[in-house]
């Protein structure tokens, strides 16, 4: 496509040859054109904004992020906001609600039109993070006793306004959801026989008030790209599509991850992250930290006098104390996210157990093995013994507390992730210190 | 649908009544029959198999893991296990060949015809997770002269057997991809125009080559649910679909947040991984990280005059190296969280940088105030000063580890996400105890 002879779009914009930018524009998947508006001055985006056709433009807002959304809403006259805003999808609209800061949500909310309004006051309704904040009401819903011919007249006319046509929904005269099927049955199936006659009462639908979580574990679950949503009574009230799905899921996989090196869920692109929100997301962990760790010191100070008597023994502390940790993370991360994937429930805890801890006594005995010998070459034999046996240990209940702490706050219903590497390693010195000094001390035969 | 009169499906599997088994399991997603048939005793599992349609038992096996479809297949007969595997789609059967033990695949292949002998045999030439491995070559082509009539003629053909028909295929003769289309282009148009008219000459297409991974960037970003695929000279070999997708986002996911606390990868479900499988995928990171801790623990015995002149020192070691591996973990996470969603690229490590600098400086500082008072009740003013200095630049350098680590590996081309926890705790750990007991000699006017 591309060829030195013709000038780039970039080019194209700067000469302001707005009729062949809209061609190749169209010819192009709207994600690239929003990179390319991103690369644009703050003018010339507008500008390119406004050369291109209306249904084209609200695809292309949906896809910025909502740094670029806010700009562009500044720089766009109350109409063309209003026509944006009519042309966006439900679903994208209801995103744009929820980045806005409140006063801009405010100002958008008043261009609506009431038909408008009264379905995005609806969808806001529904709690954040819920699968009702997902959806768009922009489907095709069909009757049983209708011929497929009267079906696929009502995809032809629906078809054009809707998020996609790949599913159709079978509703009653109350709106309730009878079924829902994939678009292909009603190409192969005879056109004079009836919806009822191709239905197979086997349907996956999700409440509009469920968590947005159970929407991705139904379409990975249920092999399904839409999923029907509907309220309390079964009634229909609209579809979620994978694309939004897709999102969700690096969201949460996001917030998971930074969980897990205790950092709150930084959203958004790390690179637009400010200052302050980087701070504010990582500093209460470190410093609620402090406290175990000085718990750690605590117990290191009334073991002093055998530190004095064989100063040798911190050599080996950081070696001790962050083994445990280490094994103490894989254990944590492992049943985290198994637990996230529904790969292990709450009640296989015991017999999970009983394997940690056979895996983890052979990981403590490999460990023990590994550093006895240099123990006794830096120390004598009682320091190596006393290594290699507290390396024993504090692997094994270093292992023992990651594997038992996710399900611990998953009974509390915290969130298992909420179990990070670094309350772990904590967690895991303070028990390590312990063991350490008690068995230098008996074995040493040093006062405590 | 319970109903307490009614038996349960287990009670009916009990008794043998296939014919109601037969009826209920048809109208049930086919993942809650797979579950039904894991709560079975084997014995069981193969005459609910069995007894199931052969359309309906084909898919139920794709959604079985690899132990319980080995278990089934030594309970099928050979002329069972043939018409399985004929019924089986081209990509659940590529997943099966790739999962099972060498031989047993072997003697899968052996029992296939020779059209889906050469199909498979073509799928399994792809490199291990290259989009190759995931695609299916069921779908539907149509021509750019056909008529739309010609066209839903060939979709209502071709439409059994394929994949999915929510796209729609535009190949020349020589089978190079022109275009793919939304079924609902077809329906919507009138049946008397061409292909070629509602062609909009916009499509996106994956190499068979390209890792997996490109298949999920290309879902998120181009919002498709399915993705054709081409060989190097533009000739469409099959297609993706999203649920392989989602299967592949699952087990990427899973592969990082293993990496991420220092564990090899652990494939399937958690709850079937064998002692010897978790004790192989934990092993290697606890022993080579050894090496490092003993590095710490080398400093520190160095500065053993300095210890015993001030015993006091070691009671904050735990404190200032854990705080340093914490802050260093954290910045880690975000920065390979970055780079795994495309956020953050390598080109953006200088400006970045400036960011981490300065947020982490105010961490450090924050960390340092909060310890100054405590060390300076336990030590006086000089272990104060120490503690509170220390604590600032191990913060700050831990932080700059963390950030710079995973773009230093991904400029190798190695997996940022090999900045573990661990391994940055560890790291941070040496320049810790070298900076704590450096600034300890000189503030204490100690010898060193």
């Amino acid at each position: 496509m591309t060829n030195l002879q013709t000038p780039t779009l970039t080019d194209l914009i700067a000469a302001r040859r707005w009729p062949e930018i809209r061609e190749i524009v169209a010819q192009q998947p709207v994600a690239e054109t929003a990179d390319l508006l991103l690369e644009l001055e703050q003018a010339d985006r507008v500008l390119l904004f406004r050369a291109l056709p209306r249904s084209l433009s609200s695809i292309l807002f949906a896809e910025l992020e909502a740094v670029q959304q806010n700009e562009l809403l500044d720089d766009l006259t109350k109409e063309e906001t209003r026509h944006l805003l009519a042309e966006l999808r439900p679903d994208d609209r209801t995103q744009l609600f929820e980045e806005m800061p409140g006063q801009v949500t405010q100002k958008l909310l008043n261009l609506l039109s009431g038909e408008d309004l009264r379905e995005a006051r609806q969808l806001l309704g529904y709690p954040e993070e819920s699968v009702g904040r997902l959806m768009t009401p922009d489907y095709v819903a069909v009757r049983p006793h209708w011929t497929i011919s009267e079906a696929l007249q009502q995809i032809r006319k629906m078809g054009h306004d809707s998020e996609t046509v790949h599913n159709i929904y079978v509703v009653d005269n109350t709106w309730r959801l009878l079924d829902a099927l994939d678009l292909r049955r009603f190409i192969l199936a005879d056109t004079s026989r009836q919806v009822q006659d191709i239905m197979d009462d086997t349907f996956v639908s999700l409440p509009a008030f469920a968590d947005r979580e159970e929407a991705i574990q139904a379409m990975q679950r249920y092999d399904l790209s839409v999923l029907p949503v509907v309220d309390s009574d079964g009634i229909l009230v609209g579809i979620v599509t994978f694309d939004d799905v897709l999102d969700v899921i690096e969201a949460e996989t996001t917030e998971d991850f930074h969980k897990t090196a205790a950092v709150g869920p930084v959203l958004g692109n790390y690179r637009d992250a400010t200052f302050g929100l980087l701070y504010r997301k990582r500093v209460p962990w470190l410093v609620i930290l402090v406290v175990a760790n000085l718990a750690s010191g605590a117990v290191i100070a009334s073991y002093e006098a055998t530190l004095e008597a064989a100063i040798a023994l911190v050599f080996f502390l950081p070696l001790l104390i962050d083994s445990s940790g280490n094994a103490g993370s894989q254990s944590a991360t492992l049943i985290v996210r198994a637990l996230a994937m529904g790969d292990v429930k709450l009640r296989d805890w015991a017999q999970l157990m009983a394997k940690e801890v056979s895996v983890s006594a052979a990981l403590g005995l490999t460990m023990a093995l590994a550093v006895w010998g240099i123990g006794h070459w830096r120390g004598g034999y009682e320091v190596g013994l006393t290594v290699a046996l507290t390396m024993f240990l504090v692997v094994l209940i270093g292992s023992i507390i990651g594997h038992s702490l996710p399900f611990i706050l998953s009974r509390l219903n915290w969130d298992p992730a909420t179990a990070s590497a670094p309350l772990i390693t904590s967690l895991a010195d303070i028990t390590g210190v312990l063991i350490y000094f008690y068995i230098a001390t008996r074995l040493l035969g040093l006062a405590g």
